[in-house]
């Protein structure tokens, strides 16, 4: 039978494709500590629940495609408590992140055209681009600088009449950097020299932490795309409840941006499939109306002692090359290993220390340039610190009796 | 700003765009019957919120992205309970069937392609299309003949070498038709020769009645897609809980398909949205596993004493023209009027009866052809008895006196 070259083209998700061999590890009775996968340990907070239990309705109804309008007031009080000024009328309700950023594409691109991306990367991205038949053109950036942005003039070699926009993850997934102010005033330069919309993803929003001697400062504010006036109505932002309250399996999240004609379009698609979850928006309500400040600041901190902790073990391994992210909840470390998926799948299959074992997503994954990023590893801190510690010894002890182990990293 | 082309040619929702006027009606005091969405009254059986209530877990986590293990052994076993013989390995849990819809086009078709559906047909069928860019071809039914489908040979005339795959929705949105087990005979023939895909949209399979005198026959037993054994392989089934089990605001369905190579290409897709909501996919797997055999009889009789009032009702009103429907919760009516979307437009301004109007779908919504379905209504029977007596009383009046009311309709 007969598939589109669209789909044959599309690569099955790097992080999801190992997931087998992890099976297999625990069928066989090894315990994996699971640093692969963004799924935090941290409780939902109880309102969603409460709220979904004291849902009243005996019909299960279609609400506005756009979403409920109470969900989009208590989103935009939420901006609003940022200093961002998306009103109810600016906001889409969409299925998590990963719908509002399909959307976000569909609206901006037809086949060929091209989005600019800070590379290391969320994988998606390029799913997202690819089945629109647009492409993701990679900014180059490195682990040895923090994965902070090239200078101005390279981004700008990469513009081309193709480009819509510069997709830009802060703080970011797979490394954990936060873009400074200064890096978004240069995109915001070119987004208006080109025309170019900026995609702000700024799921981990919440999640940034003081940080010394590096670009971002020790404990500077948290500056969003949404904080800069001039591109209001070319800023694209793209949110979600997955992280911020641990709600990943709600799928509820949003596309926000001060365009009335953006939207306008944007309600089309939105309308085509009816709506989002009923419940799951009456549970997000109530998360975004009455979750308190001390459960957002109780989280901040239990990721922050989390990140100090895996950072530790980390600098403990002999050739390990990674700088201290400032936010979200992941290390993109470098590896003194031939090639990190297979080292992966090697600890998983002929490794342990007393029946145990652990997992990262191999750094190729977050690379469109082929060959790129082979010797990192992304590991995600969603672990309490005993277990954090303990997958670090692990992943010690695994590089150090490795076969495939290297001398030296070519930076 | 720049949009893209695909979204600049998307047409709104011909059925939601009407909504300004009913809400403006009902503002100034009047009361509208709004048969012009699927949205029923029906209650969604309790094991739904009963096993949302009782969900244990404290972390609303990412499932697996192709719907839990649990939905789809459910899923499983109700399709046996229709001789349809999907595993749950067969099953990809979707947002609604929707998002089914969405990823059967993704999967096969690239732009330019063609699919094939007999016109009317429900509207975002052309949205999923076009957002792919894709192109729908319809195949032409007449109100006269109960909308079944032409003879094979127009069918045939209109496959080319882009066609991809034919759609059939049955029992159908708009029309309420049912297809022949020779109906679909003779499109498995047609797939066959062509190698092209059959789309089955059977959301409705709950929902068919005994009829009389028309193609079909009296009381005829529902033949689903998944019945015919030599096109297993290219028959796309999409299904949903939102109208069997009248819970629309679940977003919950699936695609399914006896086809190990198409089920590993969707997954791609699946996953990188990661999943569907955790609690809804809880819900739906008590639907499907505890909803009793009573519930969904109750259903149907309920439908089907609505669809005998509302066509009895719709016979008494001169120049309409209509065949008795033997399935869904749609009638499709030709009325004496010069165009329906202002016939509806007039009744929600500028008509009432003591107080009260009424509101419908407009036909030419539901057709590609430009000017086809110009005097056609949808009507959807998912208000009580009284309240469709009330309604097809106020549309007699509205016929009556409406300025653009025609003599004799051309056929």
């Amino acid at each position: 039978m007969h598939f589109s070259e669209r789909i044959k083209a599309l690569q099955a998700s790097p992080i999801r494709r190992l997931i087998p061999y992890a099976d297999e590890a625990r069928a066989k009775g090894k315990k994996v500590y699971h640093l692969n996968i963004g799924q935090p340990d941290i409780k939902t907070p109880k309102e969603y629940f409460e709220a979904i239990r004291n849902f009243k309705a005996e019909t299960i109804a279609y609400v506005a495609s756009q979403g409920l309008p109470e969900l989009r007031e208590a989103i935009s009080g939420y901006y609003h408590s940022w200093n961002i000024p998306y009103a109810p009328g600016d906001i889409c309700v969409t299925n998590g992140g990963s719908e509002a950023l399909a959307l976000a594409v569909q609206v901006i691109c037809d086949p060929g055209d091209e989005i600019l991306i800070a590379e290391p990367f969320y994988a998606n991205y390029n799913a997202f681009a690819e089945t629109a038949l647009a492409h993701v053109v990679p900014i180059p950036t490195r682990a040895e600088e923090g994965f902070h942005l090239p200078p101005r003039r390279v981004i700008e070699e990469l513009i081309t009449p193709r480009t819509r926009a510069i997709l830009v993850s802060t703080p970011n997934n797979p490394t954990g950097t936060v873009c400074t102010a200064a890096e978004l005033e240069m995109l915001a330069g070119l987004a208006k020299k080109y025309g170019l919309y900026l995609i702000a993803d700024e799921v981990y929003r919440e999640f940034t932490y003081p940080q010394s001697g590096l670009p971002g400062g020790d404990g500077d504010p948290f500056t969003s795309l949404g904080h800069l006036e001039d591109v209001r109505d070319r800023v694209i932002m793209i949110d979600s409840i997955s992280k911020r309250y641990s709600a990943c399996g709600a799928r509820i999240g949003c596309l926000a941006i001060k365009n009335e004609a953006f939207i306008a379009q944007t309600l089309k698609l939105c309308q085509a499939r009816l709506c989002v979850s009923t419940l799951e928006q009456v549970g997000a309500t109530a998360l975004y109306q009455k979750t308190s400040k001390q459960y957002l600041e109780d989280v901040n901190r239990e990721y922050r002692a989390r990140r100090d902790t895996l950072y530790a073990a980390l600098k403990e391994i002999p050739g390990v090359i990674c700088e201290k992210p400032r936010g979200a909840f992941y290390i993109m470390a470098k590896l003194p290993v031939d090639d990190s998926e297979k080292f992966i799948i090697w600890m998983l299959q002929n490794f342990d220390v007393n029946g145990e074992t652990m997992m990262g997503a191999p750094g190729s994954g977050f690379y469109a340039v082929p060959n790129r990023g082979r010797n990192e590893i992304r590991l995600a801190y969603v672990l309490n610190q005993e277990a954090l510690v303990k997958a670090a010894a692990i992943l010690k002890a695994a590089v150090a009796a490795y076969p495939g182990r290297l001398e030296a990293i070519q930076a």
